[in-house]
């Protein structure tokens, strides 16, 4: 009922709707409507109430909340279904459980807190109210050695939403941080459950820095609010990144993934730069040079040839 | 209660252990004793009860009990747990739960019969009475892109399993059947959850056609018993295979893979042969010649070239 409030407010021509147009609309005595208004304001939404106009919403609350981000979004395989939450322990756990038990392509949960935010490699990701933490999930027709082409779409999809919703300029940090000058403003954890030749579904996990205060995030961080002076709406944020998201996901899916590294390469905060590169078996230096059509980064060593590596940590050298 | 009795029935000198003799070794009354008796038979244990010398164990099932499993089994990692049940949906969809809920490596679910099998990209794998449905736990430090090399870690054990113990000759059709001439005895279903550069865990899992009626098969399936002539012991065969995997995984943890791709060239149905392998994408046709360090399979295409196939459905061709 609430979201049909929202609606008839957010359509309203003038703004005001009265109380009576309210119960002949949607079939409810006044009483009840006036109970409604009363849990939306709780929720955070301003909503003004005049003697002889009715209602009006003055003020949305930035939160993520399923209706808000489906208002007007436009998607067609992104989105459909969102799970919302105010505190969770990460979305990402509960994406990959929601996919587990059948949930459909393009499903999203948020949350304004995590409590146990995932990082890379079993890490933490800091996850303090301010942030955005979104999960997707996908069921590509994929091998599970191409999971690192879904990193490359997200990164991609971030770092162009930062940079055409702040005007930020945030570049990509191979493969899954997005950075403004040495500090991370986001970072992606995709998961994957899969057989040998098939993956049955891939979990593109978001973090975003962008009105969370920066003295609770760790070292080395920054957040949009940060650097633009001022907040940014996460709504708008995310409404963005997820037709962001969905554009070079089609992309991906029409064989078009070439269009995605093109992007990528203009993006890059690595590219042409001396990296060192360390995985569970070995540190390898050299120059970042490319990034090929498997999403594989290209190092040229110092004895001359090329290496492509396909998952690590990286450390520009200066 | 029922496991210390047929320990002590199994550990007996002369085979017998009386009533009184129970009930002072296990601190319970005769009548509890005999009680317990009672549930073993209900299980298919065939015990003797002589009035002046006692109990005695005659026959064992030939189910796969957990504590039949684990008698004697020593190994180090594998089947320090073991779920055992007469029918399950599927060994390999258990398994995966535990191990999302913290099981460790190791751990093993078996089953009689699986409901609803599952063979590779999403096919079916027949599983009625007379087969070991088998799915172990696996937490390799491992890049997903590296899943292969379990599933010939399997391959190589199942196949060795039963040529040691039958004296069958079957051989592996890469990637994961187990074929006598050309009819499949036992597959590998091989799934995993990882991030890009880390995996979670991995489960293999494994169904052999033991004692199975080959009118309950699909046609080019065969069978243990139908090859052999006679049934063969379920419980010797799961030991024995537990036995052989765990020491191939040793190798695979102690960088000694190199041993196991050494032992899959010798027991492999394709190699020097003419194959057609299908993926998603597109179907090649050349000689299987040789299998890599990384688990992929080398085909020489006609055009002279080799190709590395990590995946695919593979047809001999005559």
């Amino acid at each position: 009922m609430e979201e049909e409030i929202l609606k008839v407010l957010k359509e309203s021509q003038n703004g005001y709707v009265s109380g009576e147009e309210f119960s002949k609309r949607l079939g409810v005595t006044r009483a009840s409507i006036w109970k409604h208004m009363e849990s939306l304001r709780n929720i955070g939404y301003d909503i003004e109430a005049q003697p002889h106009l009715g209602y009006r919403l003055v003020g949305v609350p930035d939160k993520l909340l399923a209706h808000e981000i489906m208002w007007n979004l436009e998607t067609k395989i992104i989105a459909k279904k969102i799970y919302s939450y105010e505190t969770i322990d990460s979305t990402n756990d509960r994406a990959y459980k929601l996919a587990e038990e059948g949930a459909e392509e393009g499903t999203v949960v948020v949350a304004e807190r995590q409590s146990k935010g995932k990082g890379r490699m079993g890490r933490r990701w800091s996850s303090p109210k301010g942030g955005v933490y979104l999960s997707l999930i996908l069921r590509p027709k994929l091998m599970p050695t191409e999971i690192s082409k879904l990193t490359l779409v997200a990164a991609v999809s971030v770092a162009q939403t930062i940079r055409s919703a702040t005007g930020l300029q945030p570049l990509i940090k191979w493969p899954n941080d997005i950075l403004i000058g040495r500090n991370k403003l986001c970072g992606i954890l995709t998961e994957l459950k899969a057989e040998q030749d098939l993956t049955a579904f891939v979990i593109l996990g978001i973090g975003i820095n962008v009105n969370t205060r920066i003295s609770l995030l760790p070292k080395n961080a920054t957040s949009i609010s940060k650097e633009l002076g001022r907040d940014y709406s996460k709504i708008d944020l995310t409404k963005l990144l997820l037709k962001n998201i969905e554009s070079h996901y089609i992309l991906f899916k029409e064989n078009k993934f070439k269009a995605v590294i093109d992007e990528w390469r203009n993006l890059s905060a690595i590219l042409g730069r001396r990296v060192k590169i360390t995985d569970k078996l070995r540190t390898i230096e050299g120059q970042a040079i490319d990034i090929d059509e498997g999403g594989a980064l290209v190092v040229r060593l110092d004895n001359g040839f090329n290496e492509r590596i396909l998952a690590g940590d990286v450390i520009l050298v200066r």
